[in-house]
């Protein structure tokens, strides 16, 4: 495997220049935390409350890679403090140390995301918790991983994670988010603590199986929170999280792919891969060559924080997904895509665009006498029948007469029957565009990232693969 | 159910005189049987040889309906007999008893089929055994068959197995050959001596299940036969023997479907089902209005025995649909016809005629490191792919270009290394004519057999259901 490992360290120093916040940068983001720090406690004693106020994530911990410009403010209140005070007054609090332009934020808890220069803030109520506490909220114990990160981890250490978190970055899976589905920052951290260094992490990673369990740095496995799992990591700082809960099937996969052919051979594309330049023109062609149907519904995207808008999204997919191929069509690809701000699209390829006029319906065993009867007896005279009914096997069978034959129809008839999640279905009643084939690729020609997204739906291929 | 039972007597006694043979009809074929014993006891004379001749099957034990034309006549040697001998003498002596115009028969063993003023004449060499033997051929029961029915069914019991075959025969279950796939004439036999009457029959079989076991007329189930049969009737003359072994799945389910449907409604139409006269213009108009591709392959019929052509057809058939299934496309339906002489034609219903021009293949679970370098040396830069290699959920997939996309494409390039059976290799190997859609219905417009073929394929709906 490890037959041009000795490019390694030249490609990790390069790396490492890349993704490590000058100085400058540094001293930058420093200013902006401790000023909203400051205006968060001032305004925490205007409403006669303490709290403290902390910078927290990997600004924090100093594992922040340059390119990221987010940063994490916790308005921390004391043990016991009751939640709703903390959604209530820590919201308040929260808001005016945010300064203009704030808006909400919301995961299972409400913050604040506030724009600060550039640097994307969000500034977050929760309660102190000490180690082997259950947390009142799941933001709580973000704290105690900043502490646990900051006392484990060296500049060495802290060089190593920011290696692998743009590695991650690199191969697309990234992030916690459920937009990504992959690899927390601070489950990069533990994966680094844990192995010891980025190749460490790449040469475990590449014997990974399914249902892996990966005890780093004092994290003890529960057997009860194994089951069923793709990956599980103990969170140090509370036993009974999984810290990679949120990775998915694909994410899984891909980091093991990825650190294969990494150690295989080294390259700095897995960690900045070439992007290529796609015209409307050339995914005209792409879209026009390939027989397959692939096919755009594009709407407003809804004003919700972005983890409700992917579950929503992902959600609604499959539901759309399931319901075209009960039609009798193969779904061969689908995925939702938004900007998270104007425009969202579902995005399916197909076998086809139209299937025939009828379809076959199994019925029930011909032993089954009342069954039988009862199939007979509906369609017996029944104008959807195109033939039988006849036997097959065992069964009866008929031969209806289908609905709708086109997937345009299908679309544009059944849309709101096929479990849209609510700000979605919302959206999608207000109006969306259809759009098949080759058109996809003038109807995104405004739009770089789409372009780019659309470019790699039909090619599939990851960038680390090309 | 039995609303109208009341019908019944009127309906068996019409059908009872439209089935049983007249004198003249009984005189005729008595004639012709003698004619042929005494032939043949003649032609073993002049061999030398010591056989008896005897008639046998439905003509011996009076329960063949009249529009039967066949005629079994067997040459029986002693106990003992060497197989060789049964096959090499006794061959001879059946073409000299057959008179001018024989062929020859083949199902496990050889014999000769006269044709006789209209008639056809099985001439079936044998050896003599006795109840509870092990037979040395399949036929060697036939004279025990024979005597055990004579011995059980007086004139009113054979007058209700005429009336039971006559019922299978209209709903398409009457005969053990391979083209039928049904109930053996002896089987219908066994069927009313265990059950009594024609109405008992059906009244029990509208019961059956699954796997069923019908102990009639003292045959015992032995538990070793038992497994895995859709229906297991022990023969009384042999208990090893399964009597109903040939009865495939549809014939079953489709005696039990009409066997409840004629006790709720009973009918003469389930004996003499009605024939739409059907034309060449019908069967296109049919054929054009249904939006699934329905293809014909029509050949030079082999020039084999009935059961081994079927034996072939079907054989073949399957794995056609196999093949084709494995392209890409969907087969809605198949089924062989032919004439057994001139002509015969395979026939599917696809759901489409072309396919796109690529397909997706899945390849190894990521986790497995070799299988996957195996994939992804074989796939990275091959011509014939289309997207990818990517992952999708923990495997590696490609879309890779098809060789052929139209159905007609994969039949003419591919036909012969889809597994076809010998003699309807050798026949295709010869030229075929591949017709598509509603050309099916000027192809087969000179034949009437063939036009109810195809209308039936089409349409789908038994008979006594219309």
């Amino acid at each position: 495997m490890s037959k041009n490992l000795s490019a390694l360290p030249s490609i990790k120093s390069k790396v490492a220049e890349m993704v490590t916040p000058t100085a400058e940068e540094r001293a930058a983001v420093d200013r902006i935390a401790r000023e909203v720090c400051t205006r968060a406690e001032a305004a925490a004693e205007r409403h006669g409350i303490r709290v403290r106020a902390e910078i927290e994530g990997s600004v924090a911990k100093d594992t922040w890679i340059a390119s990221d410009r987010d940063l994490d403010v916790f308005i921390i209140f004391p043990e016991g403090t009751p939640i709703q005070m903390v959604k209530g007054k820590g919201l308040e609090i929260a808001k005016e140390a945010a300064g203009k332009g704030w808006k909400l934020g919301y995961a299972e808890h409400p913050y604040v995301e506030g724009n600060i220069k550039g640097f994307r803030v969000d500034i977050v109520p929760s309660i102190e918790m000490r180690k082997g506490d259950r947390p009142t909220t799941s933001v709580d114990r973000t704290p105690l991983h900043t502490d646990f990160v900051k006392s484990k981890a060296d500049s060495t250490l802290r060089s190593e994670i920011r290696i692998l978190k743009q590695f991650m970055k690199g191969i697309g899976v990234y992030g916690a988010e459920l937009r990504v589905g992959g690899f927390s920052g601070y489950l990069c951290e533990l994966l680094v603590l844990g192995y010891g260094s980025f190749e460490g992490v790449l040469k475990a990673v590449s014997r990974w199986k399914e249902g892996e369990v990966v005890e780093v740095a004092g994290g003890a496995a529960q057997k009860s929170n194994m089951k069923g799992t793709l990956l599980y990591v103990p969170d140090p700082v509370d036993l009974r999280r999984n810290a990679a809960a949120a990775v998915t099937a694909n994410a899984y996969a891909s980091f093991i792919a990825a650190s294969r052919a990494f150690l295989g051979s080294p390259d700095e594309k897995f960690f900045f891969p070439p992007r290529p330049k796609i015209s409307s023109a050339d995914l005209v062609k792409m879209l026009n060559e390939k027989e397959s149907l692939i096919m755009g519904i594009s709407f407003k995207c809804p004003a919700v924080p972005s983890d409700i808008l992917w579950g929503e999204l992902n959600k609604s997919l499959s539901r759309m997904a399931k319901a075209i191929e009960g039609e009798g069509f193969q779904v061969l690809d689908s995925a939702a895509w938004s900007d998270e701000a104007e425009i969202a699209y579902f995005l399916f390829e197909l076998d086809r665009a139209t299937l025939p006029n009828w379809r076959s319906h199994t019925g029930p065993m011909v032993y089954l006498a009342a069954e039988s009867d009862n199939f007979l007896s509906k369609y017996l005279k029944n104008e959807d029948v195109v033939s039988g009914p006849y036997i097959r096997g065992s069964r009866w069978c008929v031969d209806l007469r289908r609905r709708f034959t086109s997937i345009e129809e299908i679309i544009r008839k059944d849309l709101p029957r096929m479990g849209i999640s609510k700000h979605v279905a919302d959206s999608l009643s207000r109006g969306f565009d259809l759009i098949l084939g080759e058109s996809l690729g003038t109807a995104a020609s405004s739009n770089k990232e789409l372009l780019a997204y659309l470019y790699d739906f039909v090619r599939k291929k990851p960038a680390w693969l090309q």
